[in-house]
Formats: structure tokens, C-alpha cells, sequence
């Protein structure tokens, strides 16, 4: 088989933690010698992510993944505020589908909405936020993810905090989707000032089907059950799944962790964008990126190619080994691209733009394969 | 360590199929090579599930379990029937919290909430859907659980189907919650007419976090996300717990390997019953459940000993190496039993009833040792 090259660790990691098959099988709710053992290996799962959280552990809820813990914070609206015109969601024109798409069904549901705008570099700024937040509507939750999942724009979340609390009217809860800045780079909840957050751990290198929210005050939400995770997230816990979480929260979250894979992601990615500057033909999203550039992940990186639609150049770096996307992976089915949309990246770029994305696994070779490729490619294409 | 028998596979089954460490780990909705290994394995473990459970491909969605696809299925009626007083819903008074209680909470959405009474074996019956249905505001979904967590009550699910059908207005879209049926009775989705059904891997042996929602017509949903699962359950797709989850099914599901499992069970479940009927201070729940009784699952057994609370008896036998439940593990923190309330069992016996539930691991030595201890407890207590 030809020797593959990953460059797609924004839609999935390289699992290195995989669940146990030996984890206490009880049911953590059951009283018995086997459910009190369960339930001790889920509250010490809880124990070591809220250590690496920096967060106590109950602020910690362990969720089916980011998908569904965006899910929970965004519904809990229906069962607060429950009047026509009450209860408005403040979302950033880059969101992931999960938030945006659940802002857009509760609009449906007569919940004022209010898109919050992004400079052209795809970031939120304090004056987009202040923007939104003097139109919005009874403004009860504003969503803006730490870094963005096409284009790698990283967040200044506690500039952004600071604009929301002084902010008259109700508090506005901050949520704040963590999937893609989580592990990938030094994240301090506390001084964020968020009042949530999301991440799923197959991101993190870990299993599917796992995640968490934390949360800072208890929320009422809209899925009932069985009262487990403390009424937040209903069904049996995943024993196995919050153990595996936790060793990955543990090996890449803490600051000094998530520091040095950040510097060492960092070194590689200023090789391959000082080399993607080069070509003529080759346009970063958006075009004033630098080599070195505080205002993005150093995982993710949006480039487009002119004259090779996105599609193209995806399908001939995959037949050639390389794993690249377009758009995420969440959004693969879609023919528009919402998120370039809101940075006012014309239609044409957008539509040759790739993704490249690294992880902890990435290694200098592989930026200089890859871009030996892309260099093949544009000569042929 | 002194020996363990446990006797609590309703709240989680002795796990004997694990996820597989070298499943294709990349994301199903990517487009390279990576992406659609990972699609294919997914759709494989659906075509497996499918054959399993006699149905469609296209019919099954991996949700996270039982509880989600509950919730699923009772939260389209908020993107359908958007008027106050429309779209009501019809739950059954034995109902698994996962139903009951999201039942209740779009009752406060203004969702018009109707219960479904049970006789007093704890099984809805042609009489008491017809009684509901009459007094129901347009009743839009009816949820009734094939096999009652608690009590074991089986459910007549075609007749239950046929008189839905029978019933005038708007078609009512019946779901069942296959949870503590699937895998442990011959199911037969087809004859039985049921539009949606739920069930979680961890009862069938499986990982947890896991599971699927059978579903005749696709749904309009509430939650939205990135489009997976055909915009019925968002979130990158648990790849392993799928295929996981079809290994189950297909060694438990299938009608003959369910109705051999049904009939060995049955075997050992006389034993156990005729035993406790003569034991003077034992009641069984219901009170006159036979030694062979199709009215019920012989996988589960609810009995209360006289004078002994059943948090007592639950203790004890848990220190003497038994595990057993009181009320299902996903209310242990209720004081009340709703599903014995509904079947007008007294409070004392409610107080002094303890659940015992068995698996395709038990053997007729585990019962005669549980029998033993009790009389032993029995004599002290």
C-alpha cells in the first residue's frame, strides 16, 4: 500500500488512547459492589479532566462529544425564557454546524437570533461583538468557538468576555466551542470567563462517542432521563469512554502540554506557509496570513489554488497519499461555504480553497512531501 | 475477592463484544481514502444492524443510546406542530424516565400530554390505549415500551399497533422503546408496525455510548449539526461502537438466536419464581405472575419481601455477593417507584420490591445461590 500522509487531524485524530475493555462494566447509578465501582472510575475520570481543565469537577459533564454539548447549552433556552420574543442566541457568522444550525432551529422556535460578524481575517472583534450585542434582542447566550475549524482563527476570548460583561441587560452566557483549540493550544478557562465549553476527545487522539461540558453554573436543560451528570446529560455514563478522556486531556490540555505541541506546530507551519507564499498561484484564506501568526491555530491552514477547483486539488493530493479536506468534514455535503462567506472571500477562492490540518503526529518530512506534491500538482494541473 | 454473582443486566450487561482498536479511524464524512474507509466500515455495521433487526439500511441511525433515541423521536414533535395545543403526545405510565420525562418537559413547551394507563400486571392493554386515545389532543406520537424495565411487563405490541391504527385524525407515529426487549425476546419490527424504535449496545453486551434509532420515515429533528446520519443525529459518527453494536445484534437479535435465549432464560426464571412463591413473606410484583408467564420478560423479576425494605434487601445481597437493583439504576435517586404507582401496587410492597434481572451469563447455579441467600437473609432479617 502507498505510503499516506494525514493532513486531516481537524476532522479526525490519529487515535494513540483507545478505551478499555477492563474499566468497571456496573452501571454508575446502580448501588451495588459493580454500579459503586463504575461510579468511582467515572468520578475519578471527572477528577482528572477538571485537573487538566483547571476546573472543578463539578463543572465537568461528560457528553457524547462537542456536537452534543453545543446542543445542550443552546436548547437549554427552551426551557428558560419560555416566551415568544424572550430568550436570544448571539452566534458568530463562523460557527460549526452544531451551534449555528441549533441557533437557526431555535430561531424557528421564535428565539431572537442574531449573527455576530467577523473581520476578514475570520475572526470575531470586540467591535463585531459590540456590533451584535446593540441589535440583539434579549440577548441570553452568545456562542463563539476559541478557534475555527476552516480556517484555524483563533479567538481573543477573554477580550471577547470582557465586551459581553459589560454588556447591559440580563448576563449573557458565554459558551464557547473548544473542539479545535483543545489540546492544540494553552487554554485557561478561568481566565476566559466562559461560562461553558465543548470538546470532543476523538479530536483529542481518543475514542468516538466521548466528550464533555464543562459548565460554570448548573443549566436547565431540555433532554430529561434518567438524572445522571447531574440532570445535565441523561443516559448511561460512559465509563470507559470519561476514562479515555481523561488520559487524553491529561497528556495534551495542561498549559505547559498544550504549550510545547503549539510551539512545535507552530515550527512546522511556518515552513509550509512561508512555502505556499512562494507560489504564484497559491492564495492564503485569508491572504494576510503570516508565517508566524498569533492570530491562528498553526494546526489548521485554508489555502486555494487558482484555476484548481478545492475538489480537484483534494482528490489529486488524496490519489497521490495525501489526506487533506475542503470544507469540514461536518460539512462535506455542503455546496456553499458559509464560514469563507462571512470573511468576504469571493466566490472563486472559495471554491478552490483546501484545508490543511496537523497534529501531534505531524512531522517536518511530511510538510515537505506534502509540499513537493502540491508543487507536482500545480505543474501538471 | 469473594465471588460476585450478578444479577442486574438490566442496568448493564456483562460486556463480551468490545470496540475494536484498529477500526478505520478516519472521519465518514470525509472524501479521502481515510474518510471513506471509515464510511464504508459505518455503513457495513448498518447493513449488519439492518439484517439483524430485519429492516432497511436506510431505516437505521447510530445514535449515542437508547435515551438519545428516545429523545429524538419526542423532540421532532418541537419542529413539527409548531402551534400551541398541536402536536400532543401519548407515554405510557410505565415508561422508561428517558420517555416519561421528555414527555413532561414538552408538555411545559405546550405539548398536550396524555397518560396511557396500565392494568394492574403493569401492561398497557387494547382498553387503556383506547381510553387514552379518547381523551387525547391530537395525539401525534404514542410511546410504549415493549418490555418494562422494572417489571419485566411485555408488551402486545401489533395489537397495541392495531388499535392505533384503528384510531381516527392524524396518523400517530408509534415508537417503542426496544431497550430491555432487544436481544431478549424474538422482536419482529415488521409484524409488530412500530414507526420507531430504541435500543443501547451496553444491554446487549456492548460498549456504551452507543446505540440506534430504527425509524420507518425519516423525522424532522431538533437537533441539528453537521448533517450526519441523514440529519437525524448530528456529530461525527462512532465508527467503532457501530460496528461494535452490529456484532451484538447480530449474535442476539435475530429471532432464533432471541427466542433460544428467551427459552433458556425462561428455564432458569421458573426456578427462581416458583421458589419465591413459596416463601411465605414474598410478594411478587405483580402478584400473580405465573412460574411461566408470556405477559412478562424472564429476564426480569420484581419481588418484595415483607418487612424488609428493598434497600435492605438490596444490601444485604450485595454483601453477600449478589447484585441486585431496587427501581431502575436510571431513577436510583428517586424516592418514589412511578411504574409500581401506576399499577396500583401499595406503598409498602413498592418500598420492599427489589429488582432482579438476568443475562445470557447467568446459569441455574447463580439461581439456586441467590435462592439460598435469601432464605438465609430471611431468617435474620
Amino acid at each position: 500500500m502507498k505510503r499516506r500522509y494525514y493532513f486531516d487531524w481537524a476532522a479526525a485524530a490519529i487515535p494513540d488512547v483507545f478505551p478499555s475493555n477492563v474499566f468497571p462494566f456496573g452501571n454508575p447509578s446502580s448501588k451495588h459492589a459493580e454500579g459503586r465501582e463504575a461510579k468511582a472510575a467515572l468520578e475519578d475520570a471527572r477528577r482528572r479532566c477538571a485537573l487538566a481543565l483547571g476546573a472543578a469537577p463539578e463543572e465537568i459533564f461528560f457528553t457524547s462529544g462537542g456536537t452534543e454539548s453545543n446542543a445542550i447549552v443552546l436548547h437549554s433556552l427552551l426551557r428558560r425564557q419560555n416566551r415568544p420574543g424572550a430568550g436570544g442566541v448571539l452566534v458568530s457568522a463562523v460557527e460549526h454546524p452544531s451551534v449555528r444550525e441549533n441557533a437557526a432551529a431555535l430561531e424557528r422556535l421564535g428565539k431572537p437570533f442574531t449573527l455576530i460578524e467577523v473581520e476578514q481575517d475570520g475572526r470575531v472583534s470586540g467591535k463585531t461583538l459590540e456590533a451584535a450585542l446593540n441589535k440583539a434582542e434579549d440577548p441570553r447566550i452568545a456562542a463563539i468557538m476559541a478557534v475555527n475549524n476552516e480556517t484555524g482563527a483563533a479567538m481573543d476570548m477573554p477580550g471577547l468576555a470582557e465586551v459581553l460583561r459589560k454588556a447591559g441587560g440580563a448576563p449573557i452566557h458565554f459558551h464557547c466551542d473548544l473542539v479545535q483549540a483543545a489540546g492544540k493550544m494553552p487554554v485557561d478557562l478561568r481566565s476566559w470567563d466562559v461560562d461553558s465549553a465543548s470538546l470532543s476527545a476523538h479530536k483529542l487522539g481518543g475514542p468516538r462517542g466521548i466528550g464533555l461540558l464543562y459548565l460554570r453554573k448548573p443549566l436547565e436543560t431540555l433532554c430529561a432521563g434518567g438524572g445522571q451528570e447531574g440532570r445535565i446529560r441523561p443516559g448511561t455514563e460512559n465509563t470507559a469512554g470519561a476514562l479515555a478522556l481523561a488520559e487524553c486531556l491529561e497528556r495534551r490540555f495542561p498549559l505547559e502540554a498544550a504549550a510545547a505541541g503549539y510551539e512545535q506546530a507552530a515550527a512546522r507551519w511556518k515552513v509550509l506557509i512561508a512555502a505556499l507564499k512562494s507560489l504564484p498561484r497559491c492564495t492564503l484564506i485569508p491572504q494576510d496570513r503570516e508565517e508566524e501568526d498569533r492570530r491562528f491555530s498553526p494546526y489548521i491552514l485554508q489555502a486555494s489554488f487558482r484555476g484548481i477547483p478545492g475538489e480537484v486539488m483534494a482528490r489529486s493530493l488524496d490519489d497521490a497519499g495525501f489526506a487533506v479536506s475542503t470544507g469540514s468534514a461536518c460539512s462535506s455535503g455542503e455546496q456553499i461555504r458559509p464560514v469563507l462567506a462571512a470573511m468576504g472571500v469571493d466566490k472563486t477562492t472559495a471554491f478552490e480553497g483546501i484545508r490543511i490540518s496537523q497534529g501531534w503526529g505531524t512531522v517536518m518530512e511530511d510538510i515537505e512531501a506534502l509540499l513537493e506534491e502540491i508543487a507536482r500538482i500545480l505543474r501538471t494541473l
